[in-house]
């Protein structure tokens, strides 16, 4: 089960995360395209530095809102989302290509990645979005209870999906995200964290709050390298995938 | 001798130009790349209304400058200017590639042509960037007295150079454009553009506003359809160039 | 009562509207602030055109969002849209300032005017950031069959509101306006348009598509002048309101 | 000698300064106006903090360009200047109206600064602008041997002037400072930085790097906030300036 990790979250002068840290401990890179964070130059220095430790680079394109953070959904059309995940793929891909690298994958950001979980129109959009940039491109996506359903929209498309679970994220018994509003929804004890991975590295599975076993069977783990707390659970986690 | 024109400069609800009735008349489309006009679902449109026409599609990278056109230089680093063209040359090719088209050559726009005309550290590193994308791409810059200088530098670098003349522009006697705030700068008469384009066409030349021949020999020739007197400028442009 | 039209849409090298034609036509100028449209050189040349017309200046903010020209809601918190409804309202105060004129009221613009009209939270936040600022403007919402609930609030907070009706759209049984998407909701024809105005600058009554009377007794009515039809049609409602 | 100190630099998500630690040690807050750095929500959290430690709010509006924060000079006019000022002021004074605050002066960032110091026509509009704005506000400076010529100017517009000295920056012998791409340009020695300001507040001349005493006798100081070493620094230049 392979570790992916948003990065390249710096915007000009101003810093966000601990790249440098994380990048050595993850195997796939999401990388900000512009829209809610990074810039051309930081997306360059990001795309190499995941080349140095020979991890993966995803495009991870956002609504175009800064300020937010891409976390504020802003109500567009399927067919512009298309557009946008399509520029900012593009654009990384260019920088990518010319530094020795490639796109390898698309996980959108934030806000865009919580309306396509909801929005079946706004999930077919990024998919065939997707598979018309670089050859076909792999579209990463949560793992929930309706993995079969989103498979199914996948193979008439034609593209491929990425399953990925979070490490810290607390699930309910339908195989979805607690919201970030509900209290225990992130799971800040380092203990519990790594008991969640050792469940899914060991038997694919993740169990609901209320402890019901959830089959959910990710291809890849969302990880956080945000700070230095969260690059000494990093390095357990690295350490206990490696051993399973 | 191939007809080069900016295309698809219009901005979300904001149109500019007359794409639909200037496509047909050209072989070369520069299409603006988000940065100083256009947005994503403006330039995939573009792309379509090219790929219909069979016009070739070019990147028309720009300075980051909305409200200014990318007509206002910014004081930015060579390698911050080359990762822009970068991102706005692959931001458009993902979406031509999408839809059945792909980027041919990259013409820098505005501000950027300009500084790029005037400092060799710049010229250099846009034609390394373009040579680093999409597998290489030609870089179209400004006939003038030292196209042989700059045909060295792309030597070096490895990169394909296409020279490229103003159907509607005075030039001085060292082949460089009459600046803007020059009275004359700019030919309003259709009949001197018809007599530039012509002289052109046929034995590669120039006349400089003293009368002086420039052996330009450019591959491309600049037209606008700005507006409709525009328009029916470049329709006899057209037809002046498929005679000869 | 007195007519109303957005001004002011242009940004940088785009122009959007007929400005020239449509001032001398209208009492209140609802002037973009930048967010969604215009920037602060195309602001300050609206405001003197307003000024030249003895026009009133009114504030017209948005969400942060050219491309979308602000018609696209984006989920902020109220806290936030207050700040940004004051960010925009300063600015264009200060460009009235200097000009001799003064901002006199704010009116919301787009998917932020929407959202207002449907989210008493941020309704009370916008009412709460217009008393705030310039020692305390008036703010221009729709008249509905809610207007007496609106007052209340505003009462509370002690700002003033102006009501307003729109002269080419039609209205549901309740007093809302039929959403863009439904056949109808826009009136096209001038003859509907002058015969709505003239019920309104009469008894100060609508009728809903299914011709119940609705007396909303607006403050102002909003008129448009986006194109030369528009001003054709807003010249004869300047000369009927004149003439009531 | 009053001290002044960027402030309220964070965007968004990003965070940059110490402006907690920094707000009490001195008089007056230069606060980003959303063009090189802030948004709306950071500059009303801005002012709110000013204002619990009664420093004086100033304007501290910039070029249009987040990603270059403000320090890539971009070629406008000196009418386009103004307006950008003006609109960054404006902005700000309405968020500080509304929490019983205001803004009491105007201080360029960055490239505008700059710029404005190398060319008269830049200056004179920006003069004007802050004069035409709040019922006119100082602007400051940089204090130089040419203070007098702008006096001169100031009141010829009408405008108060405010100069400013650097206490961690070099001058060369002619008061200006030296280019930050030279050696020694910035002041890292705290010992160095306090015997300038010691000069400074006794007897109001600096040093230049060659040791000729400059008579600039500055109004306020700028000081910095961005780091914890920083913090130090600042501790003691105002335990200084408060014995001095």
């Amino acid at each position: 089960m392979k570790l992916n990790c948003d990065m390249g979250e710096s915007f000009g002068s101003w810093t966000m995360g601990f790249d440098a840290e994380a990048m050595p401990l993850v195997d796939m890179a999401n990388i900000a395209c512009g829209f809610h964070a990074s810039d051309p130059l930081t997306m360059a220095r990001t795309v190499e530095l995941a080349r140095s430790h020979s991890v993966q680079v995803g495009a991870h394109p956002g609504y175009p809102d800064l300020v937010g953070f891409g976390r504020r959904s802003i109500a567009c059309s399927p067919e512009e989302a298309a557009c946008m995940l399509q520029y900012q793929v593009g654009a990384l891909q260019a920088i990518a290509e010319s530094r020795d690298s490639r796109v390898g994958y698309v996980k959108p950001h934030g806000a865009l990645y919580n309306d396509m979980m909801r929005d079946d129109r706004l999930m077919r959009a990024l998919m065939e979005a997707a598979k018309g940039v670089c050859g076909g491109l792999p579209l990463m996506i949560q793992a929930t209870a309706r993995n079969a359903h989103y498979q199914d929209m996948a193979a008439a498309v034609g593209v491929e999906l990425l399953f990925e679970a979070f490490a810290d994220r607390a699930y309910d018994r339908d195989g979805l995200l607690l919201p970030r509003s509900q209290a225990g929804a992130v799971l800040h004890d380092p203990d519990a964290v790594l008991e969640q991975v050792r469940r899914l590295a060991g038997d694919g599975v993740l169990l609901s709050v209320d402890g019901k076993p959830l089959p959910l069977a990710p291809d890849t783990l969302c990880v956080h390298g945000d700070n230095e707390a969260g690059i000494g659970v990093l390095r357990q986690i690295r350490r206990l995938i490696d051993e399973t």
